[in-house]
């Protein structure tokens, strides 16, 4: 129909939603595409201007045959191992879940096939991306394969119809790129527990501090508090502890680094994930930020603290006194505020910054000076913040109810820590011993011990200076 | 100049902004560029480094000829046939509005020229975004053509560019890819639609029950309101319902599969359509439902609302009373508040899942679960936000005015009715008979039925299952 | 190890972060590596699957050669010479910072090695996007380079990393890519001097206006308004002069076209560098327009205002005195209110569609229809917002504070200013004119003047119409 004989004809084996979906994209980039199926009379369902015939046949007229079919199908290509001798065969399936299988199901199909040429691929677009022009879904077509040629042959024909490809080597791969599509979140998983940690620790506290302790000792009912001012303190705390805790890995790097005299020994473990997920443990922080930010201004409008304020005035009347202005109250309250409000802007402005977009336009250098300078602008302005609102509070007796301080003085712990060890590193003399580690100098000593704990996987900390 | 000989020598036709912004990015990508004009003399604007001729001269530099001139001036190039014979013509020219000719530019191109080979392509791309090095504006160039050999030849020149090509097939998609830069948000038409009619709905509903009621009943004039409370209710209605529309659809889809006891017939016309405009209303929805959250703190801060909470604090006083506080007034007005705020912060996660360059980075799965899990838990909170706010309303008679019910109520209607149906496709016996339809599992059936009866435009459900 | 003869060896000079980065990548894309190193023997850092030679046995092995070294160690490779004879250097270095050396480093290279073809790329490529896939940053890659074979050779191996490349060139543009790693924001540098002129002006006569005149004049100790109420004051005006300096200049490039007749006259360099700055002008316009959406809320909330509330009902109680409720000001301050929500949304729209991954999906005609219609619009929300809340101060004479008028009225110059030039241009008559010239209409004059004021570097202002 379009009558393009550049690009040749292209086999699918399958009419299932991905293979038609496939095949019409095909079709309207200008292939010749041809089904292959049980039952090739029934072939309503295929876009115009392709054929339907049997596998056999079909497979006759192309070279490269996508296999749409479910793995729990594939035996039936062992009974067309002759017509498949040197094809290409393109595995495109999906599990339900991980692990659903030993073997890979490209690894799998070459096994049942020896004779031709497996390339996985093209499982980590789906059948609505293909449909729909690909706007909104990854247009990256992740590849492996152990013949180069067939490779080059699927990435030809991914590069047609707008889609980008990326070579993950040999076919041992297949199993990681079927993965793909299964995964739930894998960088999310460990922030997301450190929070559920810090939850399960600062949820009772602040319900013993506010709710059991008022109960108890003062006989008031506030157990209403959990809906709003409760949420509030803890999205409070929260946000400024998971930031804290996305900039301490850095500072703990550079104390290594200091401590091993050389940046070619690997991190520990837990240190190497930790900064994998600094981004995810910002952005939860974020969040909760967010939270805060809405409920510090939801609190004001709730029943109780409008029958509060309203008691105050009914009260201040009736025993006819006068409350004066207070200056220093007032100072104390419009900076902790104004504080807060522009820790909370630069750290909006840093999750801005690290949509994909944006910091895909961004060079090395800006995205460190607003990752790093910004991001420890932030922290201080929001930790100095939660200082201001505290205030004299952690010296009064009365406000450590049952020994408990307040809670506030919770949150204050990692940001102090993680500022104190950024004003470390920020001192001239350690500066400097720093910079020059990361540009590869290496504390004078033994060098089979050096050789010995070097390793490859180091995370790079900064890229210009370390070529 | 730049004495590249590999990239060898591009011609265009016209010195106007485009054909000067493309032959100055030509330049520097190491092409040799000249240009044909009908003052060849006057090549004063043209790019340092190219060459001007007259057309007949400049055809004879190179294979390829990109016609920078208008629709209305294609007539001089009858005169050229025997100079552009065998040559790549290509057409990038744009219309002031759709439709504006029968026949698109390029066919018009090709009758005119029948001895060259016409691509249409390079019209989406714009001379700002060749200029500033496309970092803003799209870097996709669509292409169509019949000489593949041609459109081979433009393929490498935008990609020389920096520039990804796909190719849209013959040169019958001319007149598509020209009506794309006049196309003014075709997605966002029908949701815009919906929206005008529920407002053209809710707003006289709102005025009549809140201000002309007031006016006419209890001669209060309230009509200032207009400006504030109204537009925070109307907001707060449209955004619950515009998301609950945005969940329906799949929720109907699941319905009819289940009645057909097949994916493989097609849905009737309007749920594909409004399958396909389900993000848009979600942003819609988004939008008002920002407006709300930021309309729900202005009113508190408006005139009248101070005035009010004033004058009840001096009667309080001048009666003598004290309201006593009551504790499952706060619950409620805690509650519903806090609800509100997690229902919001979930939807505007759902909006940042839907930016184009976070949602690539997702998985089919993870955006499932963003989009369907995490959207249905939002309207839910956002639902049961809605029913505490209302409270027992509903019950009063004094709030039926003019046997009017109260306005929440009516924001309640397709909430709940989607709700109704999630959790009824939640049922286990239903549940598992949709996971089997949509793993391609029919319900037995006369076959000649359901031939007659599928097609291939399905809106692919769920990918991981459906190959 | 994946034994892919398709893509053949490639030599890595230097085993640093980037060599070792590199080397992994290319064995992951099926390439074989080999580093060139001063210390064969000590090889344990690289990646596993590579082979680690002196730099001429390794030289030996592959066309392309990586050199993973500083600038500084360059001048070893003049020992090689031979060894190096006819093959392809790619210059992947960077300096500390910009104008460090007085020639670009693969200059440098190239007047070492003469017998070689140097290519500088892959310096904008952090070792960090190389390793952890790309995903958050950029995958473009920028080649320059005299020779186009050893350019395709670089071309090639950045495809088959999943990277995309750009060719700008010959060597000579070298020095420019070198300087884009090092760059800062250039971009942002114009609109922040902006900015803080603007505040240098702003601050002192808020202070003035706010503080010292209430100190001197009536003695009241105000100095702590300084963090909330005048900072909230500030972003108000700011954002609404800086969104009016977004849309000024393009009517003032209307009004100069209209002047001169024609858009191919050259605009003065103040109103090109002006207009390359619009968004992000626009962007820190939003930042204060953010602030002070947000500060309008905590002033509410802060210590003073409550405490003046609660002053005034307990004042109208003792004096006995009913404030009744004017309409006109619940009209005034519910209107001003509204106004400044729609507008603020609709800049939080613009912000959003100027996301670089937005903007893609969006032609020329819907990116101009929301910046220019909607972006007008808002700038008129605004505006009339601005008046509204000055209502009738700038009539009574005791706003005017040691003749200094009420601060509001500074933000309302420059958006007046745009209005009324922009109502000029849609003046029918005017329109009409402007519309032709940008169609490329020229008033009649003399040519030999048009052709000497002619120039290419015109900002194209419309692109539909002007091919």
């Amino acid at each position: 129909m379009t009558g393009n004989p550049k690009h040749g004809t292209v086999c699918i084996f399958g009419t299932g939603d991905f293979g038609r979906s496939l095949g019409l994209r095909l079709l309207q980039a200008g292939y010749e595409v041809v089904f292959g199926s049980r039952d090739p009379k029934n072939n309503s369902l295929v876009p115009k201007g392709s054929k339907v015939m049997t596998h056999a046949e079909a497979a006759q007229m192309a070279r490269v045959i996508f296999i749409a079919v479910q793995r729990d199908h594939y035996q039936f290509l062992t009974s067309l191992t002759s017509a498949l001798e040197g094809k290409v065969l393109v595995d495109i399936s999906n599990n339900l879940k991980m692990g659903q299988y030993p073997q890979s199901n490209a690894e799998y199909l070459n096994s049942l096939v020896p004779g031709a040429s497996v390339v996985k691929g093209f499982n980590t677009v789906s059948a609505w991306a293909l449909q729909s022009g690909a706007l909104d879904a990854s247009r990256q077509v992740l590849l492996c394969g152990d013949d180069p040629g067939a490779k080059q042959a699927v990435v030809d024909i991914a590069h047609s119809l707008g889609l980008s490809a990326q070579d993950r080597g040999s076919l041992r791969a297949a199993g990681e790129i079927e993965d793909i599509p299964l995964q739930l979140f894998p960088m999310w998983r460990l922030p997301l527990w450190i929070t559920a940690v810090l939850c399960l620790i600062l949820i009772p506290y602040l319900i013993v501090y506010y709710i059991v302790y008022s109960y108890v000792e003062q006989g008031q009912d506030n157990i209403y508090r959990i809906m709003l001012s409760l949420p509030n303190k803890l999205s409070a705390i929260l946000s400024l502890t998971l930031m804290a805790l996305c900039y301490l890995p850095s500072s703990l790097a550079a104390i290594l680094q200091l401590h091993n005299g050389t940046k070619y020994k690997r991190f520990p473990d837990w240190l190497d994930r930790w900064m994998l997920c600094r981004k995810q443990l910002g952005l939860i922080g974020l969040l909760f930020a967010v939270l805060h930010a809405v409920l510090v201004f939801v609190v004001p409008l709730s029943y109780s603290y409008e029958h509060g304020t309203a008691s105050d005035i009914v009260d201040q009347i009736r025993e006819n006194v006068t409350e004066p202005f207070e200056n220093l109250w007032a100072w104390r309250s419009e900076s902790y505020k104004s504080l807060g409000v522009l820790g909370f802007v630069l750290f909006l402005l840093l999750g801005i910054t690290s949509l994909p977009s944006v910091s895909n336009t961004l060079n090395w250098r800006e995205f460190r000076f607003v990752q790093s300078k910004l991001g420890h602008l932030a922290l201080l302005l929001c930790t100095v913040h939660c200082f201001l609102y505290g205030w004299n509070k952690f010296l009064l007796p009365s406000r450590y109810r049952w020994y408990l301080p307040p809670p506030y003085m919770a949150g204050l712990v990692v940001p102090c820590v993680v500022l104190v060890f950024k004003l470390l590193v920020l001192t001239p003399c350690v500066h400097y011993r720093v910079s020059r580690i990361r540009q590869g100098w290496e504390k004078p000593r033994r060098r089979s011990t050096a050789n010995a704990t070097a390793a490859n996987a180091t995370v790079p900390t900064d890229k210009a200076t370390s070529l």
